[in-house]
């Protein structure tokens, strides 16, 4: 019989999260001193799982890095997205199986940070990313030069601030479903990603959903979560 | 020398209110009785100018509309706006001048009691207005056909609820002013506009202003100033 | 070469939605009248749509489907759901092949008529529905006894009003994507939906985006969207 | 006839509170200086009164303590809760009395903060306390492993960020009145903790009553009074 | 082995509520039909449960009452309240035991629906209950001399519009817990009860906890769990 | 003929404010460089006016006080009222003229800086004042012990932040205009004196008028204002 | 000794409210039936009370009127302002004495109602009103020609609605206090009445007050206060 | 054929913006690094564009603007407005060419910075600008004796915070387009800008159109877009 959870001083560590939700349990970083982020870390690098912890800032990361590179060397830290990850030393997986495939655009190139965190997290889940930057609606040209890349995907992560038009109209050019993160990028009005975030909600292209301001790990988690099902599916193991 | 304004029973007409802004004092249908409203109308009517009334439902238009045409043939009520005017005669203007031109866009069929209610104003202050329904950004190619109309205003009226995104795509295809109106349609987290407005506010196109949601008549108003202000200019007449 | 749109009096018909969007454009009922509901859906059965209208009232409903059941006889109206549905005759698909699997659940019974407004939607959309009802947190059992049917589904939509804390339960269960609707069910502080969007947008559990307040729709067509594509991967044809 | 206050050069310190209130006054360091909380702590001590002060960061804690424990040598802080207090010497409790029993539960260890501040109250309320952290609903098992202690619990005090769901779940199992505290963990539209307040104020459990964001004072204070009452039931010395 | 819950056509009803919880489901009666009512109410009558409806419209309560009289023939209707209920048939309950005391007060004669929700809930979880009406701040004499009732209840419902003032000022007076119900009673910035909610989270008083708007049924369900403990405890049967 | 207004680099002093608004211009401090607030004081005292800056902070204080006393020699600081005074010699006025008189009263400890930018503006108007501190309605004996100081004056300024429920009190004991000053004194749902302010405007006490929060300065003014014209009128002189 | 208050079935009127406040109690009709309404005014006028009740529609007016007419036979309901008031015979005040004098100024004829109840309720108190209508900044002329009757008042109330500027602009003309009205006219972004009171709040003139949104009443009983106040001094009667 | 955009490390730089819209694409400098924007900067200088920065800081100024110079000598920084511009060597234009005029007007000095961005775009559109400072409301004799050089103008830009009534004033006086900018200058309820925002959308004045808070640069924009159209028509260039 597994474990459920490990109780740790100050922190109960989900043990059986990915057989329940198909990934590991991932660590908030925000709020959690250096070494509270260790301890968790070492316990599932321990327990073999491919260990990945978001918010961390570079600080922390220098304090930390040096231990987990000790137990999983191919550790690193992405100082933009603020990211850290363990990966798990992977038997080379089978180049016949298709692996999902995530597109990832930003509006401007300020949504930069959200963005390489949904990269982040979606490399961690296992797929494919590409990402596309700074195809905002005032230059239409630019996108519609990069719409072969978005159709393409099993899910499209748009990142975008101000007034958060991008999803809508990259919703109206594909047939994948959007998932569109708000960014507290912008000023005045923009109240720290709130006319975004509403301008997402609203969206009059059917196929876009939404996740928290600057969620960029959710955004990254939701789409892994689609191309995993779809590259199952595709190599005959959807349930 | 002119009067300033006159007294009625529970308002002060405005009469030096072209001379200094260029246009008649509008009439505000909403909260004023039937009576009132004909009062006003009557009084400006009698001192030869063009009356215009928003916000009048067909209950009050059927009660004034008899009365205003005693005096102004010419007067009309239309539905969709809920605007009631008494053009003036006027003496046929020189077909060599120029005549403003405003292009009004909706993003929905939902949308156009507002587009009408512009496009009224519009046509009160003396321009041409041409009217393109229905080309949201979840449709892109219906907006791309219609763009040369657009281009070839003066001004640019955009009326858009739910996300409120067209302003900011029109905005990046034209070098025309662009005078956004969210309007109330949507639900949800559209909170009656609110949505809209904000992103319009912040929208990424840098040749986008905003007026209150559902505000037809404002931004005919701003956009008939500056089509008349061209027309001038190219006649010879600006200041 | 196919048409784009067709342009009817008041409305420009997008047709080559199906083929950038992957289904065809749907009506959005709400300030349209039941002519120009009509008009639109038997322009879409004329070309071979399977015509979808959303927020039609049983009033609009009745003076609309005698008219569509003559072009298109498997038309029919869902009273709760307030969907009105043109299916075109369909050859029948291949036994063999893998059609998509949604779970809707909702939180209390009345949050129904939002979850039928997506039971119909992602049947529309091809897919396979199981809508499991009133498993709110407050009987943390009944959830539990249903989950089984949770997981085996491709795409989840949880319907929950109040304070919305059902689909961060759900989503700490399943390794499926969670799609969120808030409705404006409750009263006070639930602000017609916000508290419940809110709490979705910060749910915890990792899996859950969010869609409008009582946006049943959209929620049904992004899970119809992801149940496509697992399934044609399945079927071997994932582009 | 004791007295009612007593004036200090700026505060009239409440002497009658334990007798109309059942506790003695709390002092609320936020915006007094060193130097105020001092005074009005020794004229506490002086008199008898069990000194106790929130919200007392630890630079001014180093410049107070020492003078207390003068007087009050039990007198400590806690740096989490950043709580100072002076326990009054007092003779030792009839072991034969129940005393009130409390549990505190946190969903994530960002969550402590607060939940130290609710314990440090509720232990000066005469309470015995439990604190069962990290029990979020991402990992629904956590919760139920720790349930009997909560369901021994006079009253229960549910410190929850992000879309504070906890209280609601917690609610659901137990027959015990809950105090949901809201904190302002989280980030974007978590707003500070208004998500977690709008979440716990519409929670679908019966049984959840709600404090102030971060209150954790506030919450470990009732729950003080209510384990107070059952004890003294118990014990016979009910009203 | 006792069910759990039990499976109507759109219901899924809650039996081991009274188990877990202290008290069974009640039946939130906004959004239901008469029928689902009636269904649910003496779904609970059959085995025994006191059932107990909120938010029923006279006419809806109209259509009930005579088939649960039919059952339970001391059920009734409180217009004021809004509330449906079937009490069963109880044992006269030993005079010697205590049962718990609850008071309900109410700033103007404006909130008492709110208080009449909150006075039958608490009846229904057995307690004995005072209700004081009118007390607001604006006339000070008038709480003072009811002070006493409220000082020995075990419990204090205060239900207040407006500014929602009055919970501070009775939680000054009182070593009682009070739960504050604010109401959407005033105009203008009450803004549906906001006002008088946010007052009450802010209250200066240390002993008020918040409901939600208009929430009687919540109030007076928390002050009777804890009326009901003090009583057992008092009785010798606190677990 | 006098002048109306000075121009000087980055600012147009009003001159003829006293003659208009009762007082002169007063300098407000916020955003101004020390040289700009210094220029203007100086150009008011060179014209005989009791120049006075509101949110002048310690250190631009430094650089201004010194220049100031030169000319103006009663010149002083006020540090924690962020005020900057420097007061005209005048003639000693006549002892047997009544002087307005103000009370202005703080909730706590805390609201102390609002109130004394009050204080100084109320004596920068000429009126006598008298501060009472922290008698907030946690501890209702200290407002009652302190009303016979209230009662007496011709207007009373109210400070008060967290649920700010002391305006209604006190406007339930008196026959006096209140104006109350919202203050950002709390955390959480306090919201910066949100829920100040809204308690405040929902008042049940019919007397009492509002002010912008923090606004000690407004509050001072108008009570200035309200006493000034008592004063005159009691001395024979309204007009 | 006096009574304090009337305990009638539903509510407790306070007998000693004048005394206390200046004003003796006046009656909110809003959510009270026409029948309570009725008990309380009676209650009043036959303690020789000058009953007044605000918020009255006519429906209840009707109902009640002739009751008080019988025992107050100048009673009478002012359909406007939604008054009812039944005036206590008089003796003539002495012809010699001073009354407080109170201007009402309204931006736009919609906001007549709140200005009517304004006036209504400053009469009550015993003031001379004049109220000078339709005065709104876009038309800064119409004030202009109006300011002598404004400088002459001793409170100025000024009701406006849409963005609230005109109390800023009266501000700036007077040395009187001003207070002012948000109206709930307006649209879209006014949110009713919104906008104007946080315009208000935030008036650059610093004798602006502020009252609730529509709060006619308040601002007639504060301006009525001050009046008073000025009168009684004038007269020789101030404290 | 032109190229439509150039692809930078980080940055789409859109080089037919000005074929668009009338002027090149403008440099948003906030949270972009020294190195992006001088990256861009130099492309544009580069390809004849009159490179445009706005937002940028003077420390990044510092490092970026020598590089500039060597390219373009007559570049500079305007550190009250924080922009930064390279203009391009241009050919004397023809004197006897009409240039459009814009008008900028302050409400307090606060409001500089945000007027000097406004100035700064509004001469790179190739406008001739008259800034007027500190015509506040609360003064009105101030506004009243520059508003010639207002009516002078093509298109004016009113600045302001506080309450935000400049513009409704400036409107009621004359016939030219006012674009309205909001400022965050204010405290308290003006919440950062939002009070301001809400008054100006609400203008009672018809000619006022309104950009984000803060948003010199877009009123600029717009303004500068108008006076060229007006310049283009006078000089017989219009379209």
């Amino acid at each position: 019989m597994t474990e459920d959870f490990v109780e740790l001083e100050d922190a109960l560590v989900d043990l059986d999260r990915e057989n329940r939700c198909g990934f590991s349990e991932v660590i908030y970083g925000e709020g959690k001193t250096a070494d509270a982020i260790r301890r968790i870390a070492l316990a599932q690098i321990e327990r073999g799982i491919d260990a990945f912890a978001t918010r961390v800032d570079s600080e922390k990361a220098s304090a930390i890095l040096p231990d987990l590179q000790k137990r999983a060397p191919r550790a690193y830290y992405n100082q933009v997205a603020r990211t850290l990850r363990a990966p798990k030393p992977r038997a080379e997986s089978d180049p016949a199986l298709r692996r999902g495939k995530i597109a990832i655009l930003t509006a401007g190139t300020s949504d930069l940070p959200v963005a390489e965190e949904a990269r982040e997290t979606a490399l961690w889940t296992g797929a494919d990313v590409v990402l596309i930057q700074d195809v905002g609606v005032a230059g239409p040209k630019r996108l519609i030069a990069k719409l072969p890349l978005v159709k393409d995907a099993d899910a499209v992560v748009v990142v975008a601030g101000m007034e958060g038009a991008l999803p809508s109209v990259v919703g109206g050019y594909v047939a994948v479903p959007v998932i569109a993160v708000p960014t507290s990028v912008g000023y005045g009005a923009a109240f720290g990603g709130i006319a975004a975030m509403l301008g997402m909600m609203n969206s009059c292209a059917s196929n876009v959903v939404v996740v928290n301001i600057d969620a960029g790990f959710k955004a990254g988690y939701a789409a892994g979560l689609i191309a995993k099902r779809v590259a199952e599916a595709a190599n005959g193991r959807a349930r």
